[in-house]
């Protein structure tokens, strides 16, 4: 079985996940880590080494038996270089790190790299909710908004790496600031992050809400995508508002992205959106649906739910490593 | 000098033009007409034919002489078969009318339609502001606004043909309604219809404004582009107001097209834009620099105007011609 399998993985800001799997895409084995990346990035560099390794132990299998490798990771990162710059999630240590280089050498084989919603993307499009389509948009609804497109059955990356930012699509000009320190991004309105502001604002003010018992009966800092739908299923009014609003958002932003791009497929993924499942999806479709200039693509533009949830990245990881192989 | 030559045509709500073009485009002859779209659309077809048989005759070559004709027509319409479906711009009578089928038949040569944006668009990739670059997105900000996007050298039309309409990319949730019956669309807020708007309802709740008396002088109903650059040369605050509202939200659209699809060149083009030159691009390239998710942007995208002005259309048509014989 010489060379006929390929990995993928996943490095978050808080775990990493690494499969093994067959050229289709079947998962043989897999590994799941803390990133720890307090411990800065040569002590994550090698936990991924030793978590590939456990994967390919998990599956049974040699490392010559690996073909090829591929990683998603935060940005903003060079996929051709292979190299991730400095990027936030992954605290300070990371500055040009040659991550693709680094793997390549350890575990001997050719390595991979592309952004955490690229690869999402390229999950989703082969073995996903997109598959059987050429040309699909997946967006991405975490701490913050994330991207990939994919056009003629191929990962368009743009001129500089940076396609797919559709987070950072302005749809309500002048309105909140956003992590990206500009005002009325679609992340800034939209996000978990944006979500949790706006109803810890609503708190503050003196609105009812039953969030904080929430918070404090399951012992929470953060409003997960858990506690939001605990607060929805309970009929809280602000948390209701306040949702509502964010996918009245994520309605713009598809309509948007369908106005410029008319693909076949918007893929919605991400914690909250798989958390709530229809109960988010139908809104922003009915919102879509109003926006979209073209009044046809309310038949023919099909909005998914991500079907891959956690193994969107690995997965699609491991089939942009097949990519490299006929290259 | 056999099937050498290629036809290009623009044809618009008040005027058509054609030219007849080498290969390289460069122009031999023309002819522009008014397009007439009260007389039905027959009798713009036939105007159409008696167009390009002039443009022939100004250049002194005859119909054997053309290898190839393109057209840029108002849409929606299908450029896989040339029909132009229902189109405001042209009046009731163009329903799934088969123009390019028509055109083919009269003048015997092998015909290519798209809208005219996308044209324009084509134009300005080969013979304009954008020769040389692999991507660009170009947007013309008229009464509408509309817009072209070239991918890897090649007019990216989407899944239904409908891909490059920016002008309905929403920056402005919930604000000023658009033609297109939705709110806050950039052409709601940027195009020459939106500051027109603004400007009389300034005018009509009592704000001063020199507007009126430039209208009066000239002996024009609507505000052209020449009357707001005399409106700004003669230091009308009002339109000046306006004027900064519209550049900003153009600003973001440049931004959200940047933020998404990361192309080497955007062309800015149409009547405002020409008229106002430097003074329009540079409010808008300094407002998408500050929006630009990736800082690095700000050096390495372009963001210029339009170098064709009228004959981006008849160029971009003729171009397509050109690539219909390669195939």
């Amino acid at each position: 079985m010489a060379k006929k399998l390929l990995v993928g993985v996943d490095l978050g800001g808080t775990s990493m996940l690494a499969v093994v799997t067959t050229k289709k895409g079947k998962i043989l084995g897999e590994k799941k880590n803390k990133t720890l990346a307090e411990e800065g990035a040569s002590s994550v560099l090698e936990r991924l080494v030793k978590t590939v390794e456990d994967a390919l132990k998990d599956a049974g299998v040699k490392r010559k038996d690996v073909a090829a490798l591929g990683i998603g990771s935060p940005g903003p990162l060079n996929p051709k270089t292979g190299v991730v710059y400095h990027t936030p999630n992954l605290g300070p240590t990371w500055n040009n790190t040659p991550v693709a280089e680094y793997l390549s050498e350890k575990l001997s084989v050719p390595v991979v790299l592309d952004n955490d919603v690229n690869v999402g993307a390229v999950g989703e499009h082969i073995l996903g909710a997109g598959r059987g389509y050429r040309s699909l948009v997946a967006i991405f609804v975490g701490t913050g908004i994330g991207g990939g497109i994919i056009l003629k059955n191929k990962l368009y990356q743009g001129e500089r790496y940076t396609a797919g930012e559709v987070g950072h699509t302005i749809v309500a000009a002048n309105g909140p600031l956003c992590g990206c320190g500009r005002r009325g991004c679609v992340e800034a309105v939209a996000s978990r992050t944006a979500i949790e502001r706006d109803i810890r604002a609503g708190i503050a003010a003196g609105r009812k809400s039953i969030v904080p018992r929430i918070l404090e009966e399951t012992g929470r800092d953060t409003m997960s995508s858990s506690v939001i739908e605990r607060a929805l299923a309970e009929g809280d009014e602000l948390t209701r508002e306040v949702m509502d609003q964010a996918m009245f958002y994520m309605g713009l932003l598809v309509a948007n992205v369908v106005n410029m791009l008319d693909p076949q497929v918007i893929v919605l993924g991400g914690g909250v959106v798989e958390r709530l499942g229809a109960a988010y999806l139908d809104p922003v479709r009915e919102t879509a649906e109003q926006y979209y200039l073209n009044q046809m693509d309310k038949d023919q533009v099909h909005v998914v739910l991500s079907k891959l949830a956690d193994y969107a990245g690995v997965l699609g990881a491991a089939m942009l490593a097949r990519e490299l192989l006929k290259k």
